[in-house]
């Protein structure tokens, strides 16, 4: 088949791979209808991350081929969603709704879904089908909730969005968009997304934004205070993952609020003094998507809502090169690729 | 009046202050019935804070003197609790739970309750009387609600302790302590108190803790870790403020559990990637002890917990600077002074 390897930092190729088979009888097989690259495929691509030849691609949606003699929830030819985190699903942690920190957990990087096919490890604990074949323009949305929406909706249950809230989205990449999204879904009364790019802040505006901050630091927690009686936001996300972002988050976020963060922390030390003082909530981390897969499908299937929005570029798999190039140059806020 | 001051680090001494007065229509005066020690007064008295000459004491119980024009809850002759932050009770953030955040807080570190005397801020917002004047052998207790009873019990409550949790308490001290009590009344199942002091072990077990655990460090992480199946407890309670005491109790709780932190934070760096893959939530700060006082009082006033029983040295104001020395030196949990 043909898959996607970061050769090294800024090298993308799309090369002949093995094709992938059932190695465990919880295993399945699924042929990819389309997969993406991730905001968090850029650390790497930068050089935030060691990388030599690695396999890429963690959010995947596609057909069951074949499944493993344990499997009984999912058959060939059924259409699947699953998470970038394989995870049993019975587990206490992950009955808890914590599937991504699942006692059985595999990570999908090192398999890579920018591919023909993937294997998906726990079939019964990380997939879930569609009840028929999607239209196929719902499938970037279905793709989308793959990642991208389960963690920005993450982020703003782990922020406490409720009826009536204000919030506030650092990061205006597709989690945090999608971030707006789930606020907007969730019942806050006020969401005020922090970019300074049109384009991005038109979708947020889409998906609900209520206000644009273009400011960022310093200057941006005094723009959220000022609209906030002074008191700051309800509930921030944070979805970009440095020491700027982090602070700007906690900054913002009034006393007794909650941060949920979900951009992966890259070199963030937290001042112990500040966060005490601050008396906010703090809570985040690779998102259970798993836990919110069922419910993020059925609302993509009654169409009320539509996160496929973020992505504005689509290429051929071949073409993988170019996607990351995109997003790193942030032409596209995000690629779909077809394999 | 006699009041103690804090000349420098180490050095205690009781003076003559001026008599307290109503300096605003919202204040109280109350003669103080009892006060004690914090180990946060330990901070400056090891040196860790600047300190020049100033007044100490921040937790108090007395008998109101009188009140300013625009007091209307309590009245001379009331005996009241009120915690170490004096808040309006009426704001935002106060009626979300915060009152240590008051939009109008005043700390009473810098008016110093070690004396026989007290000019209470806000005393509406701030003061809780009992119904009538309580036993005298209660006095401790209700002085323990008004800072390491409210502490410990924000501590368990931040911390997400429900009926049925397994919870872990890392230090000894009175908060600690009473972070197990508080654990126990809010139904915990295990109550895993991390002490290597005999004294404290055996008020931890008479307070309601199961288990105790005497390592520290990454050997008490991975005894919490065998007593919990391997994943952890599900809420900590963290009552130390050190780099070393907040990783404990971070590594100590299971992913999506809880820590609770009230120890005053000093020189604590969070490393963000080690708290995103932890996947906890993180929330403390300075208690809002307010929002729990009715309820503590009333439980004592009905017998149900003995807090004062952390007090296990009760000296005269005069020899406060003893009072200290026990505290610093580990002879005594907690010293009541009185005046």
């Amino acid at each position: 088949m043909r898959a996607v390897i970061m050769n090294a930092p800024g090298q993308v190729s799309v090369v002949d791979r093995p094709d992938p088979r059932i190695e465990e009888p919880t295993d399945a097989i699924i042929r990819l209808a389309a997969t993406c690259v991730c905001g968090s495929d850029l650390w790497p691509y930068r050089g935030a991350n060691d990388v030599h030849d690695a396999p890429m691609g963690h959010e995947y949606v596609g057909y069951v081929e074949e499944v493993g003699s344990a499997v009984t929830t999912v058959k060939p030819g059924d259409f699947v969603v699953g998470s970038f985190m394989a995870s049993d699903n019975t587990c206490e942690i992950c009955r808890a709704g914590y599937q991504s920190r699942c006692v059985q957990v595999h990570g999908m990087g090192g398999i890579g879904t920018q591919a023909e096919y993937a294997r998906i490890p726990l079939a019964d604990g990380t997939l879930v089908a569609t009840p028929d074949r999607p239209d196929a323009d719902l499938v970037p949305s279905y793709l989308a909730a793959s990642d991208v929406l389960g963690t920005g909706w993450f982020a703003a249950v782990a922020a406490d969005v409720k009826p009536g809230s204000t919030v506030a989205v650092v990061g205006d990449g597709a989690v945090g968009l999608l971030g707006v999204l789930a606020a907007k879904e969730l019942g806050a009364e006020r969401i005020i997304a922090m970019s300074r790019h049109a384009d991005r802040q038109s979708l947020a505006r889409e998906f609900g934004a209520t206000d644009i901050v273009a400011e960022r630091g310093k200057e941006g927690v005094a723009a959220i205070k000022e609209m906030t009686g002074g008191l700051g936001a309800h509930s921030v996300i944070e979805a970009v993952g440095t020491q700027e972002s982090m602070m700007q988050a906690v900054r913002s976020t009034r006393p007794g609020g909650h941060v949920g963060f979900v951009g992966v922390s890259h070199g963030v030390e937290l001042p112990g003094d500040k966060l005490f003082y601050s008396t906010i909530h703090l809570h985040g981390g690779p998102a259970p998507v798993r836990r919110f897969l069922p419910d993020l499908m059925d609302r993509i299937a009654r169409r009320t809502i539509d996160p496929g929005k973020v992505f504005d570029l689509t290429l051929p798999l071949e073409q993988a090169a170019d996607a990351y190039r995109a997003m790193d140059e942030r032409t596209a806020i995000k690629v779909l690729l077809q394999p």
